[in-house]
C-alpha cells in the first residue's frame, strides 16, 4: 500500500536535507514530498518572516498540490508548522507525526517550550544579525549532531540557513487542542537527542500533550536526517503507518 | 542448566498468547507454563471475580504442580497477582521477574498505580458491562501495541477477553513489603511501553519499590508478546537466571 | 588519525580492567593508557588514602609520561579524579569524557552525589574494616552488572579490590565549575546502569552539571567493561573524537 508522506523540516534546515530520508521512505512504495517554508527559502526576508507565513507556505503546498491521506511529519520547528495548519486542512490529513518536533498549546510560541538560556542566546544573535539567527557550530557539533563525526558535523552545518527569528517569538494560534483533532497522532523520540536538554527534554513533556498517541523512538540525535538516514526513514514509516 | 519458569498474563489475556515468548524460553533449553488466571478463564463470572481469586487460582496453579525454584514472571496485572501470592508460596520461589508490571504496596489496588483518566474511562465501562471491561481498540492499537503494524494490531486484539474489572479495585494483602522477600527480584522494561504514560510510567517508578532489584531492559512495546517474542524471551531469561 | 585515550577507572577497581576495553580503542589506531590511582594500589594504605592522592597520582601519570591532546576518560568514582585533575593539567587535554561517572560541584564530596542509604551501607563498612569498603556481592551482582551472567559476574567480583573510603568522604576542590573548562566534554550514558538509581541517576542529573556537552549512549550495565567491551569501546569512541 502506498501512502503519501510530507516531511516539514525544522529551523535553520530546508526540504533538500531531507531528501536522503525521503528516499528511504520512497523504496518502501509510498510518495514522498519536502517542501520548504516560507522563511527558510532563498530570498526570503528573515528580518519579517513570522510562523503565520511558515504555516501560510504549508497549507498553500497541501492544497495547491492536492494531496490528501497525508503523514503530514514535523521536525524539531517543524512541529510548530504543522500544528498550526492541521485544524484548516483536516481533511487532508490522515496523520501528525512528530519528530523530536515542538508541540504547542494554544498561544504558546517556541521560545515558551526551551530552556530560557536558549531564549537568552537568541535573542542576542537576532539584536545583532536584523532578526536572523544560526546556531552557533560548537551547540551543533555537540547537542545537535552528536552521533556523527567530526567531517559529518562540517559539511551538514555547512548546508544550514539564517532562520527568521520572529517564527520563534510569535504565538500560535489553535482553534481546537491539537490532543482534540480527530486524526491519529504520533511521535517520534530519537533517544539522544539533546537539542532540548533531557531534564526538560522532548518525551514525555511534549509528546503527552497529543492526548492519545502512538510513541516511536530509535537511536539517534536531533540530526538522524544526516546521521542515520535508513534508521530514522524506518522509524517514521514506524510512526506514519496505519 | 534447565530452569523452571511460570508466565503470568496480564489483564484481559490468557497463558496462550505467552506461548510464543515460552517457545523462545524452551528452545534455551528451560520449563515454562503459562496458566490462566481465575476470571480470564472462559466460563469465569466476569461480574464477580475479584484480586483474591486470582492469586488463589495462581496458588492452586504452583502447589498441584508441586513446583519449585520459580522463576515467577508476571506481566503489566499479572504482577499484582505474583505480588500477592509469592510470600504464601515463597519456599517455591527462585525469583520474581516483572515485566512491565505493577509492584503494590500493602493496601494497594491496581486502580491506584494508574493515571486517574484511566480510572474514569474503566469506571464507566464497568458499568455499562456488568463488571467486565473491554479495552478500547485505539487505545490498543496507538499505547499498547505501537510497534506492530495494523493487521498484527488487529489480529492480537480478536484473541483478548473481557476482563474482570474487581480486580483492578480490589485492594491487596501484604504480610511483607516486597523488597523483604528473601529472594531475587527483577525488574524487565519493554523501553517503548506506553501502557502507562512516560510521565507516571512503570520504570523506575514502580520497579524501585522492588528494593534490590535486576534491571533488563529491551526496545519493544506493552504488547511485544505479540511483536517481539524473540526480544522478549531473550529479555526474560537476562532477567530470570540466577 | 591517532588519538591519545587515558582511561581512568571506578572504585574497588584497577586500570587492568578496563584493558579489555582499551584493546578495542586500540584497535581502532589509537593510543590507550589505563593508570591505576593511588589507593587501588597493591601495598597503598587504604585507611588513610583520600581524593587528594588519588588526583595527585593521575596528575604524576599525565606530566611523567608528557601526555598531551589527551582525551581524558573517567569511569564512576574517577569523575571525581578527572574533575579534579582537570584544571591543574588543562593544557594537556582534549576532551574530558564521562562514563556513568560523577560530576561535582565544587565542595562535593561522593557520598553527596549518592541516595543516602548507600552512605549508611558504606559507613558501617568502613567503621568495621579500617576504612576500607568493598561491594557487597548481593549488590554487585543485581544492580553493578546486571547484564552479565553469573559465571562472569562471580569472577569479574574476583578481581576487585577494597576502596579506601576517605576518596568518597573526601570534598573536592575545583578553582572553576567544569562547565567553565574551555575543552570538549562528554558524557556517556550506558542505559541499564542502575550502580545509581534511575530516580537519582546519572543522566541528566548529574551530565548537565557539564554545560555544553556531547551526549552518547549505549546498552549495558554499570560494568560493561566487563559484560560489552566491543559496545563501549566503540562508544568510548564516540564520545572522545573531536
Amino acid at each position: 500500500m502506498s501512502d503519501t508522506y510530507v516531511l516539514v523540516h525544522g529551523a535553520w534546515h530546508t526540504g533538500a536535507q531531507l531528501e536522503a530520508v525521503a528516499d528511504v521512505i520512497r523504496a518502501a512504495g509510498h510518495t514522498v514530498h519536502c517542501p520548504t517554508l516560507a522563511g527558510n527559502r532563498s530570498g526570503d526576508d528573515r528580518s519579517r518572516c513570522g510562523l503565520e507565513d511558515a504555516v501560510a507556505s504549508l497549507e498553500a503546498f497541501l492544497t495547491s498540490n492536492d494531496l490528501n491521506d497525508v503523514r503530514l511529519v514535523g521536525h524539531s520547528y517543524g512541529g510548530m508548522v504543522i500544528s498550526g495548519v492541521a485544524d484548516r486542512v483536516l481533511p487532508r490529513l490522515r496523520r501528525l507525526v512528530y519528530v523530536n518536533a515542538f508541540v504547542p498549546l494554544d498561544g504558546d510560541s517556541l521560545n515558551d517550550l526551551v530552556p530560557p538560556h536558549y531564549v537568552t542566546l537568541f535573542d542576542a544573535v537576532a539584536e545583532a544579525s536584523d532578526g536572523a539567527v544560526m546556531l552557533p557550530f560548537d551547540i551543533w557539533r555537540e547537542a545537535f549532531i552528536n552521533d556523527a563525526d567530526l567531517q559529518l558535523a562540517t559539511s551538514a552545518f555547512g548546508t544550514l540557513n539564517p532562520h527568521p527569528y520572529k517564527t520563534f517569538t510569535d504565538r500560535i494560534v489553535l482553534a481546537r487542542p491539537l490532543a482534540a483533532l480527530p486524526l491519529g497522532k504520533s511521535y517520534l523520540n530519537c533517544q539522544q537527542d539533546t537539542a532540548l536538554p533531557h531534564s526538560l527534554g522532548w518525551h514525555p513533556r511534549l509528546s503527552e500533550r497529543l492526548g492519545l498517541f502512538r510513541l516511536v523512538e530509535c537511536p539517534g540525535s536531533h540530526e538522524t536526517w544526516f546521521s542515520s538516514p535508513a534508521v530514522l526513514g524506518a522509524a517514521i514509516i514506524a510512526a506514519g503507518r496505519d
